[in-house]
Formats: structure tokens, C-alpha cells, sequence
């Protein structure tokens, strides 16, 4: 069975508690339940961590050459600065998706900028915790054509 | 059942010869073939339509108040200038997923800006073809929990 | 009596149902009527059309050449990017008043920028349904000076 | 009766001899006087003063609170940087009504940008002395609508 | 015999009448004169054509695939905005030369910006109407070293 | 015993009816009032004015070299824009403390900006009534270590 | 009693040897001292902690939530680019006072931008060590009205 | 006798106490002196004035059409955001000449900006008074070639 | 016979070994043969100089309104910044068409700007070798109708 | 008798045929003539020379530390890019002054930067000829107080 | 013996696999192993690690003031935003060399700026493993004039 | 033996006696020196020259095609806007090591940019006279790999 690995970013773990207007209101304990679900239904198996270590994302990622086979990143706070994260993206070269619960441009503008462009395969933006499992639905069909 | 409006923007229908380096080999058929296939399987009707015209594609969204109870939009070369269509948008409040095959920031300059940001519901890029589907899937929640 | 030719841009069909906070509860029909009233009181004869398409726009302003001494254009979401427009309304030489029911600089970054300055005779902004009927008062005394 | 305070800014008085190409041939009297009689015509009663000083301005719009049902303004050169007027009319609330006589978007590039969008009623611009005239004719309704 | 399509952007049917000083006096008719004139001097057949829509110009172009070996296209006011006619040129593949009676790059700032540069074969600027017929010249040795 | 010198910039004598959910209910008088009980608890004789003018600020802060030992400036809208306050802080070199009642950067672009950077002694921002007092207890530190 | 969550970030440990023309003699030992003993003073409890990690000044903010009433950050380095550290801020809604030593709109560009406005009750800066005590005294205020 | 009005702007009136090192120990009644004394050997007639606030300025500027053939004008701090003073220039159209203590293109960013540019005669900057004795000697020729 | 001077600016020496997958294996001198058989073709006297300096071509427009009716130019890498060629170009008003072999939008982002906008009576970008037989062809033309 | 360098910038041979709206009619040679007029009043010794080189006018700088007391220096087209003469004199510490026949900023944007800023003792701006003369009256006082 | 700290930045513990088109086919192994042998040839005693951490990073930094002589720092994806990093360097002044494999500024955008300018003894940058032996040369003779 | 074009850009010819506290005393003549004893060392063979032209620098690059194996080019002033420059290294293709003797990115905002990234094989900055010998250091590893 393939493996994918979830790496929630800096303050996920705060989910459902942080600002439920932008976010809603499943705590991360809920999302993980919610994807090990959809995993199952599709077939693959996954492994969820969050960091608010922008170091720590970046040697996840390192370690996702051999212990994954696709990997989900929601890189939150980082998504518009880490250069370290877009080079880890890029020299490990597992497939990743880039998800994010709520969509980045309808926000701030220091938001609407990410460095990960172009690192990532794809990117899912807006729909909550629906965001993490279209993510699952679309590695079962990436995967699969390998 | 739940209706779902395709609506294809301006030269998807060269899809297939047009820079299959970016775009894929797929042609507009072929994805309407898949669309209507995934429709049947996740419960929705839907429909699809392509038009070049920025007034026409405006005048479709304003139709889908009536007509249909989600929009799947590939604004294509209009995602960064019309403000018309954003403004469509947020007059129907039809809910609309925005699409796109290719990850618009990972392309030119002006591909990054979209004045769609916070007119749309989400966001799914980079997928090819499976971000159609992938948006159907997503209305497939969206519109049960309503 | 002199002839004026009020166009309505994209999506002001949709008046009255769109976000009413920011352009409040009158339809288009509503404008149209209170046109005509106030068409007759100042003495000018007055037809107004609304249109999605920047094409269709732009031909009615070339078609006012022929067929009125005066425009009066809500140019809506073409404010902003339309060089066409602007075009047409130097090529023309139409006397033209610009209206906005709001306005343009106090919303989104995107709408503080106009292609359309020093292309048309004066710009009023703000009033809701009355802009458009100051317009027309301008005209009056516009075209009887001349 | 309702009053309006007329409020003229910076270099007005000069009006007739200043860049008649730009600004037409009236003096500041010939405005006044215009707008005495469109006063009596609409039933409003009008004061106006000019003043070059950004403080004098200021305090005029703070003591309009006490004194006038709403305030034409054409805040001319201080348009573009004078937060203090900007904060004066957030602070009084008495609507108010921009007027420019030329449009200030079709001038010099630092003409372009205004600090007072979304401090006033709305924006009169481009009709010379019209601008100021068209502006009582809207008070006209707006107060008799209140 | 090789063909070329020649597309007038928006507003070019007002030649002769729109800015003389800008765009000389010579109607499009005239221009279209003279393209006959020139194609049949240098062997080639030239259709010609103007529209003011964008989405009309975009399907234009989609059809030269079939119906022609080269297009002339002067993109008027689309020139600096309209990806959707970059993406059409791209998708096309037949060969394009630019062209425009004036240099934009002399004109207002908002005409400096090309989103089209990289799509056409070359682009000929300020000549007037003998912008067009320089295009034909090109063509005739284009299409011969092919 | 040591003496500052207080002055509020324009408009402040609006406060408690200017924008309460941005500036609070207490009025200037509350605000003169607080401070001078501090003034008495931290051993500082005060001197609280208010002006809406930038010259006549200037003015004061060039007085305050033969009057004050301190200066408490709340330059408000002129934060942003008013080089010649900048240089009267710089000329007299009275040590000043900039303090807002609100913190600048947390609202509109053009208050981020400040060009008083480098001419103060420290900034206070975002507390209320309290910002004041806070400069009051930093000076009673600043002027005992002289 | 109520306590205070003092954090110290990247270098601040450094203090004393680090420029002293810009952060002035005192090492961070003296200033942690001079804050228990105002803390006493001002009846409030006090913890000292410093990092060199974005990552753990993120959790340092998150467990804020649980063990203090309020956070005296001074951020140093990571104010100008940290959207982790807002988030977390946010997030855990727990009064916080932003301190620098120095006024950083005073210093090199890139230190003007900061990425916390609107994530912190306050700020203070420039006062150097007493820039913390006033945050103290703040808190004194702040925490006695809830 | 052809008269001058000399207008110093904010601030001047500290000079020799304000920042020696930008601009010399030389006191303005020092600099009042060496203008009567050049004023004499040149057979001009000149008056000095020194005001803090924008609007005597523009209000002195207008006095100027009746009392003086020409005006040395030393805007210093409103050098970069006066419209107000620019557009009094041009309303007046006495010739004028700027000059500048110091060279503001070699200081703060902020002073390189100069909105008075093409309103002026001509610019001299970097002399310390010298620069007000060569507007002078300008002036000898610029009026007597008149 | 008129006379017409082909300038080639730095670096185009060296054609035919530079880069020739951006500006193809023609050497100059092969150019300026085949410029040299156009001229004869179309009845022009042809001078073609190169130069790697910018001073030099500066004094080369400047001899040719002695020397020559029409100038070619290929400015290179002096297009984007050289105001001197520039002026030199407006001083001479010899009617001049600027070259170039590849379309400079095409390439980074510093070849997008041009400083000779204006000075220049046409451009013609991205034919290679074509490039400058089309400006014989459009001389031919110019220089007959004068 | 102090010497002076008097060197004039690319296309100034041309003065008196070159844009004489914006230059005036005065040839090169009737500006030396005035210069060698002048300089014997204020008892200076004066050579003038012209190149069109970035070079050439470096080298000259480069040479008056040997042969001259002081710089006049028009820079005419350099003065926007030309990093090398501004290495260069700030390199040579002969007093320079820096003079334009126009204002620069009241022209082309790209005229507004200067990199010779903080390089020149001062700067003339906007006489014409007697930008000239007035540095030779600068330099007799400059010279003599050293 | 000079001791000299080696820090490799993020991502650098990839190398070899990480896009060696851009970063060559040698690992950090080898790289380590090439700069113990140069250490050994200069006269140097070197200490290699590789962090993806930015805090660790600055607490390497800060304790080379004991430790070492000199830094060799390849600051990877940091360098264009970590002020933490600069900060530490500024602290510490331990002499720095900063390293990169490839030369930042011809690759994307966001790798054009660093924030390290002015706070390293050097750069050197583009010659793969050979930048950091070279740093070794450059320290042998700055520890040596010392 | 192998061959390397040494050239210095302008201005270097002023070392010792230009800024001293930034380029350090030793003359260009000591460089030359230093360089020569350092070729013998590495088995080089060197040649310099120094040039205040951007033309005549060309010219040097374009010379090197045939009579160098390397290039050690110090462009200083033309770093940061000679297209020309690093089009001459493009078409060359001579390995060419840019050296700086202080680093570029920590003056002067306009010394950060430079138009040669891309077109050399390496950068070294920051060393004084050392630049230049780690050049020739670097040439020898790079030329026996050949």
C-alpha cells in the first residue's frame, strides 16, 4: 500500500480553538481522524505530524524520500517566506500537494505571495478539512497511473 | 439531483494540441467525457460549455442562478484581469470552485495575479484534467451538507 | 430634444440582488424608470442598455456618433483594465459623463485604477441611483451651451 | 432649512487668473454667486469660504458638526496627502461631497492618488463649476431623503 | 497561393475619423486597399477583418489554424491586457507578426506593457499604414524559406 | 520640577465621538485630565495643547526648546506625511516620545509609513488613553538619569 | 497573581556584547533582573525565557494560553518576516505587548515592514531596557480593568 | 527697483542651532544680512520672510502677483509634498527660484521627491547661503532681460 | 540617390558565433551584404558601421545629419539605458528605424525597458537578418513621399 | 588664478539646432564665450571641452586632479546611469559643480534619478546659459574662502 | 592552529541528489572531505556541520565567538530572508565568508536579495565545492595579517 | 601555460588615493604586482589592463575569444547597468571571474543591482587585493579540470 505522509505546519495544532471564523471548527485531532478514514477508503495509508519548526518541516520532508510515497503539506505561516522548505521540495523530489484550509489571496497581502510555486504538484485552497482529503483523493488517482 | 455548470474559458477548446507540455494531451471531449463519467458516480448532473468571451462566460455565470446549484470555473486567461467575471460571481452567490490545469504561479509574472481571490469558494491547480474531477468531488460534500 | 445613450456595464443587470450593502435595492429597471423621469424634466430624450461584453460596449460608443449627443457610462468592472473603451470613447468624441452608483477608491486595490481618465468629459461617483440622474442634469446644461 | 457649508481649499481664490486652460475662466465670486442662486433654487442655504491653510480646513470640518446638514468639499491640492482632512470628516460624519473642476486622474501622476476615498459621500469631478452645482442638486435629495 | 489573415483590433474601423494626429488619416478601408494591392504584388492572398470583441479575435485565431498561413494581427487596445490572446497565439502556432500604426511604447504608460511579447513572430511599429504592408514583405519571405 | 510639554495633533480634540471602536469614549479633556494626575504621581509638571495645524505644531515643538524638558507628541494624521515636523524634532533636540493612541501599522497603507523614524526618542503605540501615561512614566526615568 | 510570559528572541542573549551603540551595555541578566524586581513592584509574576528558534518561540506563545495573562515578546528578528509567530498570536489570544530596544523604523529598510501589526495589543520601542519595564507597568493597567 | 520676496520655509528660522553639520553655523538673520548686501550690489530691492505653516506660504506665494517681480523660495520641508505650494506657483506665475541649503537628492529617500518640479524657474542646491546669493544674481539677468 | 546609414551597436561583431540559437548564424558581414543588395534593389546608398561604444554612436547620429537621409539602427545593448543616444536622436531628427534581430520583450526583464521610445520614427523587432531589410524596405517608402 | 574645468556631456555640440524649446538657441561656442567672459570678471581661469564618451568624461575628471581647483560638469545624458562618473568624482575630490540646462525632474521620468547625488558640491538647475555663469559666480566665493 | 567553523545551511546534507544540474554531483561528504584536506594544506584546523534549523544556525554562530576563528557560512535557503542570521553575525563579530555553489542572483527572483549585505567579510559564489575551498585560501591570509 | 585577460573597469586606475576606507590603500600598481607573482605561483600567465570605457571594455572581452583562457574582469561602475558588458561575455564564452574589491550588495541601493548574473562563471567580493588572487586560485582547479 503506497504511504503518504501529512505535514501540518506552525499552528495547526491550534485548530479549532484559532479564529473558527477563517478556519472552522474541527480540531486537528478531527482531521487526522478524518484523513486516516478517507485513507482507508482509498486505499492508501498515511502518517500525520505537525511542527511549528520551520527546520523540522524541512527535515520531514528530507526523511519523505524513503518513507513515503506522495506527501500532503499544509505549510501554513511558511508558505510565503521558506525558502528551505521550496528546496527540500525540490531536491527530494516526492510527489507533494500543497493544501490550504482557507484560500491564501482572499487574505492579507503578505498571503497572497509563496515561494513553494512550482516545487509542488498541485495545490487545493479553500475548503477546510475538505482540502486534506481531496489531497487523498488525488494522490489514489496520481499514484495509481504510475 | 444537484446540477453542476461546467464553464471552460477562453481556447480550452484547443486543449490537446495546444503546448501539451503544460496542458496534457487530453482534449476538451475528453474531459467533458470524464466529468459527465465521475457526474454519474459522485450523484451530480452537470454541464459543459466553453466560450472564448469574457461578456459571454459573465452572462453564463449570471444564468446559473437559475440553472444550477454549483459552478466549476477554468477562468484560463481571464483569472487575472476580469474583474467582470469577479463581479458575476459575487452577485450569483451560486457557490463556484475555481480550476485551472496547470498551477498558474508557477508560470509567468502575469499568471500570478488573480482578481478572483475571494470570489470563489476554493481553488484546485495543477492536477490536469483530475482537477475537474477533483472539483466535483468536492460538491459532492459541499452540496450534501447544505 | 437631444438624445442620450446611458450604458450599463457588466453585471448591473444583476442590481438589487447584488451585494445590495454596497449598490442597495434598486433594479436596473428601477434606474431605467427613474431615467426616463428625469429624462423628461430636462428635456433630453434618453435609451439605455446594459451589456457583459467589452465588444458590444465598445460598438454601442462608436454607434453613439451617430445616434446621440451624449453617453452616459457605468463602465462597472471595465473600469479598470479597458484600454478598448477608452479607445472608442477618444475615437468618438461623444461628450461623456462616467458614473459609478459607488465609489471605485474606497473598495478592492484593483478598482482605484482607471483607464478611462481624460477620455471622458467628468466623473460622478458614490450616489447610487443618483449618479447616474446627475448625469443626466449635467447634460442638460452641458448640451445647452453648446 | 437645511445648511451647506462650502468649503474651498487651497489656491480657489485665485480661480480665473490660474491655468485658465485647466480651470476655466470663472473667479471664485462668479462661483459663489452660482451657487447662492442654485441654492435658493433647491431650497438649501449655502455658506462658502476658502482657505489655503490644511489646519483652517480642518477646524471648518470639525465645527460643520455644529453648524451645516452637510459640507461641499474640494479639498484641491490637499486631495492627495492631507490624512488630517481625511480624519476630520471620518470624525464629524456630516456627509460630504467632494468636488474637483478638472478630474484629477487625467493630471499629474501625484494627483492621481486621494487619501479621502471612503471619508465622503461621494466624488464630483471634471464639470468646472458645474461640479459644485451638480453637488447641491444632490444634497437636494439626500437630505430630503434623510 | 499562401493566405494571411489580417485581424483589426477594437476601434480600428474609426480610422480616418479617431486622433488623426495619432493614427493619420487613411480609413481602414483604404489600409485594406491597400493590403490587396501589396499581397497581390507579393503573391500572397490576405483577407481582412476587424472586431471589437476579444473573445471574437481569440476565436479568429483559433480558426487561422485551418484557414491560413500566416496572420497579421493589430491587437489595438488588446495589446496590453488580453492573455487570452497570448494563449489563442500559442495554441495557433501559425506564424504572427504584431503590428500598430503608432509605437505604443511612446504613448501613455498603461500601452508600454505587452502580454504578448513571445507569442508573435516579430512585431513592426510606427509606420502607419505602412506597418501593415512591411508585414506582408515579411511574410512573402517567411513563407518562402519554409 | 522637570516639564513636558503635551501636544495632540489634529483632530484629537474629537476624541470619545471620533471612530469609539477605534479611539475609545474618553474625550481630550479625560485624557488632559489622567495626565495631569500622573504628572503629579511621577513628580513632572505638564502642559497638554492641541492644534490641527502642522505649521503652528512646528511652532510649539520649536518653543519647547526654552519651555520643556520633554515633549509627548501625538502627531496623529501628520505621522505620515509631515517632513517639517520631522525637522523642527531634529532642530531642537528636545527629547520627544511619539505615542498613538491606536497602533498605526494595524490600519491603513498609508499609515504604516512614517518619516519620523530617527527624530524620536522611543514610540508608544496601541494603548489608549494609557500611551500617554506610559510616556509620562518613561520620562520621569529618561529625565531622573540626566 | 497575575503573570507575565517575558519573551527574549534571536540574540537577545547576546545583549551587552552586540553593538552596544544600538542596544546600549546592559546584558540580559540585568535586564531580566530589573523586570522581577518592577514585576514586584508593579504586583505582577514574572518568567524569563530566550530562543534563537521561530519554531519554539511558536510553542512558547501556544502554552502562553495555559500558563500566563499576559506575553511581553520582543520578537528582534523575526518581526519583520515571522507569519508563523502572528498566527500563533492570533491564535492564542493572550494579550501581548510587542518591545523593541530600538526603534526599527529607524534603522536598515528591511527592518520597517512588520508582519505582527494587528496581532499585538501594543507597542513599545526605542526606550532600550526600559522599553520591557513600561510593557510591566502596561500590563499593571491592563490586567487590573479586565 | 524690481523687489524679490524671499520666503523661508519651516524651520529656517533655526538655523545655526539646527543640525550645523547639514547646514552650517550661519543664523537666517545672518542670511537676512547677506541678502540686503548682495540685494545692493545687484540693484534689487528684496524682502525676507520666514513662515512654519503650508498655507501662509501658498497665501504670500499669491501676495507676490501684486508685491514683488520675482520670489527665492526655500520650501525645505514641504519641498516634497506641498501640491498646495505647487499649484500656487503655477497660479501665480511670478518667476521663482528654489533653492536649497543642502542637496536633498543626497539625503533621507524621502527628500528626493520634489513635487514643485516644472513650476519653478530654476534649482540651486548645495551652496549653505550661498544659495540664496546666487538666486540673486539670477535674478539680476532673468529681470533685466525682460 | 538617398543616402541611408545602418549603425550596428556592441557586440553585433560578433554575430553568428553569439548565441545562435537567439539570434542565428548570419555573421554581420552577411547582413550588411545583403543590405547592400536590398539598397540596390529599392534605390538607396547604404553605410553600414558597428561599434561597441556608446560615445562613438553617439557622434555617428550626430554626423549623419550631414551625411545621411535616414539612419538604421540596432542599438544592442544600448536600447534599455543609453539616454545619451537618445538625445542625440531627438537633437538630429534624422528619420531613424530602430532594429532589432530577436524581440526584446521576449527576453529578461532589463531588455523589456526602452529609453529611445519617442525618439525614433518605427521599430521592427524579431525578423532577424529581415529586421533591417524591412527598415530599407519602409525607408523607401518614407524617404519617397517626403 | 584658481582653474576651471568646464565640461559639458553628451549631444551639448549640438546646442542651438538640438529641441531649442527646451534648450534655448545658444550654440556651444556662444556658451564658451560667455564662460571665458565671466571667468575673467570673477578672476578665473576656464577651459571647456565636449565629449560624447562615459569614458572620455571620466578620464577628464580623472586629470583635473592635476590641472584644475575646481569642476563644472554637465553631465547631460550620464547624469541618470552613469556610475563611473560618479565613482570618479567622488575618486577625485575636486570640488564639482553639477549644472543642467532644464531642470531634469521637470522632464521624462527617466531624467528625475540622478546617481551623482552626494558626489557634487552643489547643484544649478534650469538657467539656460546662466546655469553656467552662476557656477563660475559660486566658484570665485567657493574658491576664495579656502 | 586557527580553528575555522564550516555551517551548511538547509537542504545541504542533499547534495549530490538535490538538482545537480544546478548544484553539481559531489556530496557533503565529499565537500567536508575536500575542505579537511585544503584545512590541512593552509594550516587550518576546520569544524564541518549541516543545519536545516535558522535558530540553530544563529546559536552555532554565536558560539563561534569561543570556538572559532573564522566562519565559513553557506547560509542556503536563508539568505534571503533570515535578519536572526544577520543579527548573530553582527553580534558575534567573528570573521565570515559567505559561500554559495551557485551564484544566487542568475537564478530565481527571491534569490536576488540577501539580507546578509554588510554583515560578512566576503562572498564568494558560483564555483561549486570550489567556493568553499577558496574561503579557506581567502582565510589563510586574512588570519594571517591579523 | 594558460592565459588570463585581467581587466579593471573604471576608476581602478585611482586606487589608493579613491576612498581609501573602502578600497584600501594599495595602488592599481600593486595589484598588477601581486597578480603576477601570484600566476607564477599557480603556473598562469597574466596580463592587465585597465579601462574608464564600457566600449573599450567590450572590445577587451570580445579580444579574449582568441587570445585568453580566462577572464578576470572587475567591471566596478558598469557592474550594475552595462548590458553591453554582459553581452560581450555572453558571445565570448571565455570562463570569467567577476571580483569586487568591496562587496557591491552592502552600498549604495543602485550598487545591488547587477546585469551580469548569469554571465559569468563565478563572483568573488569583499577582499580587497585578495579578490582578485582567489580569482587566479579558482582559474587554476578550473583550468586543469578542462
Amino acid at each position: 500500500m503506497k504511504r503518504i505522509e501529512v505535514i501540518h505546519g506552525p499552528n495547526l495544532n491550534l485548530l479549532g480553538e484559532r479564529e473558527p471564523d477563517i478556519y472552522g471548527g474541527a480540531t486537528l485531532a478531527d482531521i487526522d481522524d478524518a484523513l486516516q478514514r478517507r485513507a482507508e477508503t482509498v486505499g492508501l495509508r498515511v502518517r500525520c505530524r505537525q511542527s511549528n519548526g520551520e527546520g523540522e518541516i524541512v527535515s520531514w520532508i528530507q526523511d519523505a524520500r524513503a518513507s513515503a510515497d506522495g506527501i500532503v503539506l499544509n505549510p501554513a505561516g511558511y508558505t510565503h517566506t521558506s525558502v528551505a522548505i521550496r528546496d527540500a521540495l525540490l531536491a527530494c523530489r516526492v510527489p507533494t500537494i500543497e493544501v490550504h484550509l482557507s484560500d491564501p489571496v482572499s487574505r492579507e497581502d503578505f498571503r497572497h505571495r509563496t515561494v513553494l510555486a512550482g516545487a509542488v504538484r498541485g495545490r487545493i485552497a479553500g475548503f477546510g478539512t475538505m482540502s486534506y482529503l481531496l489531497a487523498l483523493d488525488a494522490f489514489r488517482d496520481i499514484l495509481a497511473s504510475r
